[in-house]
C-alpha cells in the first residue's frame, strides 16, 4: 500500500507521486498546506493540492525567479518587494546579495510562513535576516501603500492567474500600472508564469507577457525545465527603462556580474552558460507571445481580447543584435 | 471508465495517460508496439512500453537530435547513417537538407517501419525519398560492414543503453570506436542520451558523453525539455575533428545555415534563438559530466569506471570564449 | 508500463485493471465494446466501460441470475425471454435446462452478439442451439409484441436504469405491466438489479424492487457477491402466482430439482448450500427494501415518490415461518 | 489534487481510495497504523497500509466474527479471549452480551490501542466496560499463560498468517492444540480467515480451515461480503464439542437467541435472516475446502502439506440434513 499524492496536470494526463512522509497537512484560512516527503522530488510543498517547490529543484525555480533580474540590473539591486513567497525560498536568494539592504515580503498567509519555518530548515537563515521584513498582508494592497519609486526590483511569486481565483487580481494590467510606479526608474518587475512548455505557454504565460507590454516599455519572457512540475516553467521580466539587448548578456558578463554581486555564495543552477538558457524560446513560442492579445484586466474578471493594433504592439525580435528572446513592446498611439 | 497506459517514470513517480483511441497494439519479434492516441499528447508511438514519440511533441526531438548536428557541419552534409529511428522521423527531418545525396537508415524491426508508414502520415513524404536507403537489420552490424570514412553524420536513434538490454552494445566505446572510422575527416556523430533534467542525467547522459570522450576529440553534451518525456531530453555530439567554439554559434549564424541549408523548410521548434539554449547546461549537470568516470565498454557487458586521468580527460569549459556548454576533450598520453 | 484500465466504482474510489490483451476495442452503434484479457479476472467483456462479464467468475452471476428462477418455477420452464444478454451466458445457463423447448434472446446490439460469439468459447455452444431464437431487436418492443402469456420465465439483463439511460425504460412499472401479461400464469420474472452491497443497495436495487411490488403480487430481492464488480450484486424475483415460502426452499430440495431440471449439467456455484445465501440479506438492506418508495415510471423519466400507503404496501417478513428475505407483496385498496 | 491511498488487491488490481482527512499517521513499534476518512468509507484504520476497519461496514465484519460463535454456544458465553482486536470493535460486539462476565483482550501494539480510543468513538464504552481486562502483550504467551478450560470462547481478530510474517505463529496447528487446552469442554474457537471470495478463498481461508480440522472435532468455514474490502472475508469457527448440524440454525432459533442474549441491544447486519448466508458457501469453495491439504505449522514456519488421509478427514456434508455447509471433521486413527 501506498499514500500517493494524485495531481492532474491536464485533462487525461495525472502525475502519482508516492508519499513517503507527512510532516504537514492541513489548512489555513486561505489554502490547503501540505508538506510532505515524496519519493521522487523529497521534501515538497504543496499549496492548495499543487507543488509548489520540492527539494530536489527548488534551487533551479528559484534561483531562475530571482537572479536574473538581480543580475540585469545596471547598478545592483537594494530594495525588493516580495509578492507571496512566504516559503521563503525567494527571500533567500534575494538576500544572498549583499546590496540588499531591505527586503519587504507580503504573503497573506502566517500559516504557510510558519509551517515552512518549521520544516524547510534551509531557508532559516533568510527568515532570520534583519534586512527581511516579512509582512502578513494582502500583497497587492501593500503594495499600493508603498511609496512610489521606492523598489528596484518587484518579485511576484504567487499562483497562476485563474479566472476568479485569489490572485488573479496581481496580474491585471491596473495592478502593474501601480508596481510600476512603485519602481524606481531603473527598476524591475520579475512575475511567475505558469506553465511555458511548448504546449501550455499559452495558458497563462504568453497572456501575462501581453498584460505587462501593454503596461512596460521592455518584457521579456523566459523559461527553463522544472522536473517537479513535469513541464518547463516560465516567467516574465519586465523593465522599467529599457535596457539594452533586453535580457541577453554574455557568459562572461554573467559570470562576472555573480562574482561581483553574489560573493562567496554558491549558486547550484545558474551561471553564465546556464544562463543563455533561459530567455532561449522555441520559435512557436515567440510567434504565440507575438500573436497573443489577451490582456488580464479587472474590467471583467476575466482575459480580455485586445487587438494587436490596440494599446500595445510587441515585435518579436528573433534575430536581434544580440539573439535571444528579446521582445521589445512599444506603445503606440 | 478509461483506459489508460501508466508509465513508471521512476520509483514512486507515475504518470497515467489517457488512451482516447488505440492504432496498433501487439508485438515484433524484438519489443512491444503500440500506436495509440493519448489525451494530452496526441497519436503517440510507444516502444516496449515507453513513450518513443507523441504528435505534440516529436518536432522539439527530431529537430533537436538531427539539425544541430547538421547545421554545425562545416560544409553541409552529404551521406547520413541513421541507426535506428524506425518510425522515420529522424529521416525525415535529414531529408529535409538537399545537400543530402543518400541517407542510410538501418533499424531491426521491419514491424514497428510498417506500423508507423501505416499511422505516421506526416513521415511518409521522407519512407518515399529516393535518397533513403531503408535497411532492416541490426544497426551495429550494417554500420561495421560500411566502408570506412563513408558518412558525413552518424545518427543514433535507440532506446537508452540499458545494462544487458539490447541497444547496449551501440553505445560503448568499442561500438564508438568503429563509427568514428566510418566517418568522413570532418564528419560527426551524434547521439540520444536519454533522461537530462536535473535529477536525472547521471544515468545514461553523463555515462555516454564519457564513453565518447575516451574516443573522440570533442564531445559536447545538449539538452532540451520534451513535454512528453516529462523532463528534459540529452543527446551528445562527438566531433571527429574539433570545432573551434565546440556547440557555439551565434544566434546569426545559426539563421544564416537554416536559409542557407534548409531553404523553404519550415522549422517548428529550432532557430537561432533556440539553439542557444541545447547547450545551455546548468553548473550541476557540468559538474557531474566532467566528474563522470564510467565508460561503457563490451568487455563486462556493464558501466566500467575509468579515472579521469586514463585514456582521456575532459575539461569543462565553462567560460569559453563563446560561452556555452563546450567541453574540450583532449587525448593525454 | 502497462496499459490499464480504470474504473471509477463511485467518487473517491477507483479500481485500476492490468490489460494484458486487447482482443477488441470499438464501438457499436449502441455502445463502446470492450474485450480484454485482464490481469486479475482474464478475459473480460467492457460495454460502455463497465465491465460485464469476467472469466473468473461470470458464472457465479449468470448462474445466481438464471438457475434460482428456474428452480423455484413450480413444473419447469419450457418458455423463456431473454432480454438483453447478448453476450450469450445467460442463453447458456438457460439452455442447461432440457425442459427448455423455446429461448427468445433479444439484444439490440449486433456488434456485442457478434464480438462474443468470437472471442467467448464457453458460449458457442449455446449460441449454436436450435432451441435458441436470437433476435437484434429493442428488447422492450419485442416483448410488447409477443402473445400473451407466451412465457414462463422472463429474463431481464441489461445495464441499470440509469436516469436518461437507454435501459431506464425496460425497469419501469409500465413497462413490468406489460412483462407480467406476456408471462404465463405460473410465470416468473427475474432482473439484474444492480449493486447490492452494504453501501450502494439504494441505488438501484431497491427501487426495482419496490417497482416490480407495484405491479406483481410477489417479489424477492436476493445478492451475491462478484468479485470482478467489487460489491454484492443484486436480482429481484417477481412471480406471477405468489409462491408459499417465496424464495425459500431448503438445501434437499433445491439439491433435488437440480439433479431433476439440470440432469448431467455441472454448475460451478450454485446448489443447495450456496442457494441459501441468495435471499439472506442483512437487516439493513431489508429495512431499507420496507422503506424504499421510489418507482421508476416512464411519465418523468425519473425517480417517482410513492408513499408506501399507496398502490402497494411491502412487508418485509423478517421472520416468516421458512425465515429468508420473503417479502410479500400485497394489493391496498 | 488529491491525496490517495493505493492498496495492490493482486497483482494487476489496484483500488485507489481519495483522502479526505489524515487522523492519525505514524509507526508503532510493530506496525504503521493510519486513521483516514477515505471517500467511499469514512473513517477508517489501516494497519501496515492494510484497511482493518471502516465506518461504512466493520458492523458487518465485527458481527459476523463475534455473534455466530455466541449465539452457537450452548448455554451463553461468560469468558472470551480476545487475540488482537486493538481497535476495539472486537470487544465492543462481545460486551454486549451481558452474559459475558470477562473479556481478555491482548494486543502487542499500545499504540494502535491509545489511536483508536482517540479516533473512533464507537468503542469508548467497551474500553471503559469494567469487564473487559485489556492487555498490552503477545496474544500467544498470553494464551498459553492462562489456565486451562478458563475460557467459553477464543477469538483470533488477527492480520493474515503471511509466511515469516508476525502472526503466522497464531495461526498454527501448534498454537490452536495450545487454545483448545484453554477452552471451556463447550468451548469456541473462531478465527478471521482472510480473503474468501470466488478467486483469493485458496490464499489462507482453506488452509486454516484444515489447519483447525487437524485439532478440533468439527471446524466450520463462513463468509460475508465487506465492501470496504473489495472481497467475501472468511472466518472458521471450530466447537470443542461437536454441535449437531455445526452452524446451522434455523431464521427462528436465531432470533430467538439474539432475543434471549442480547436483549435492547441493536444488530445492523447480523439476524435470523442474515445468519443463514454466512455458511451458504459456492460448490467450489466447498470442494477446495475438503481437498485442501496445507496445514500451518510452527516446524516449517511454512504450509505444510498433508494428506487428507493423514491426521484429520474432512467430509463435505453438502446435503446435510440442516442443508448448509457443515463439515464435519473426523479425527481419524
Amino acid at each position: 500500500m501506498s499514500k500517493q499524492i494524485e495531481e492532474e496536470l491536464e485533462v487525461g494526463f495525472r502525475a502519482v507521486y508516492r508519499i513517503d512522509k507527512i510532516l504537514h497537512s492541513g489548512s489555513s484560512p486561505f489554502q490547503t498546506v501540505d508538506i510532505v516527503d515524496l519519493a521522487p522530488f523529497g521534501r515538497t510543498l504543496l499549496i492548495d493540492g499543487m507543488i509548489q517547490s520540492s527539494q530536489v529543484d527548488e534551487f533551479v525555480y528559484h534561483e531562475s525567479l530571482v537572479h536574473p533580474a538581480m543580475l540585469l540590473h545596471p547598478t545592483g539591486v537594494k530594495t525588493v518587494y516580495i509578492g507571496g513567497g512566504g516559503e521563503g525560498s525567494t527571500a533567500r536568494e534575494v538576500l544572498r546579495h549583499p546590496s540588499v539592504t531591505k527586503c519587504v515580503m507580503v504573503d497573506i498567509d502566517a500559516d504557510v510562513v510558519s509551517f515552512c519555518k518549521m520544516h524547510l530548515p534551509e531557508n532559516a537563515h533568510a527568515f532570520a535576516d534583519p534586512r527581511l521584513d516579512l509582512v502578513i498582508a494582502d500583497a497587492k494592497g501593500q503594495l499600493e501603500a508603498a511609496p512610489d519609486g521606492s523598489f528596484d526590483l518587484i518579485i511576484m511569486d504567487l499562483d497562476d492567474p485563474l479566472e476568479g481565483g485569489p490572485c488573479y487580481q496581481l496580474y491585471t494590467k491596473e495592478f502593474y500600472a501601480t508596481a510600476k510606479a512603485k519602481l524606481a526608474p531603473d527598476g524591475i518587475l520579475v512575475t511567475q508564469s505558469g506553465q511555458a512548455g511548448i504546449k501550455q505557454h499559452k495558458s497563462v504565460f504568453t497572456p501575462i507577457y501581453r498584460t505587462l507590454c501593454t503596461v512596460f516599455p521592455q518584457v521579456v519572457g523566459y523559461t527553463q525545465a522544472v522536473y517537479s512540475f513535469c513541464d518547463e516553467w516560465g516567467w516574465n521580466i519586465a523593465f522599467n527603462t529599457p535596457r539594452e539587448g533586453g535580457m541577453m548578456m554574455s557568459v562572461a558578463e554573467v559570470d562576472a556580474r555573480i562574482a561581483q554581486r553574489l560573493p562567496g555564495s554558491e549558486l547550484k543552477f545558474l551561471d553564465g552558460v546556464s544562463f543563455q538558457g533561459l530567455p532561449a524560446l522555441s520559435k512557436l513560442h515567440r510567434a504565440n507571445m507575438a500573436a497573443e492579445e489577451r490582456v488580464l484586466s479587472t474590467a471583467s474578471g476575466t482575459f480580455l481580447f485586445m487587438h494587436s493594433q490596440g494599446l500595445c504592439v510587441a515585435e518579436a525580435n528573433a534575430a536581434s543584435a544580440n539573439g535571444g528572446a528579446d521582445v521589445a513592446a512599444k506603445r503606440v498611439g
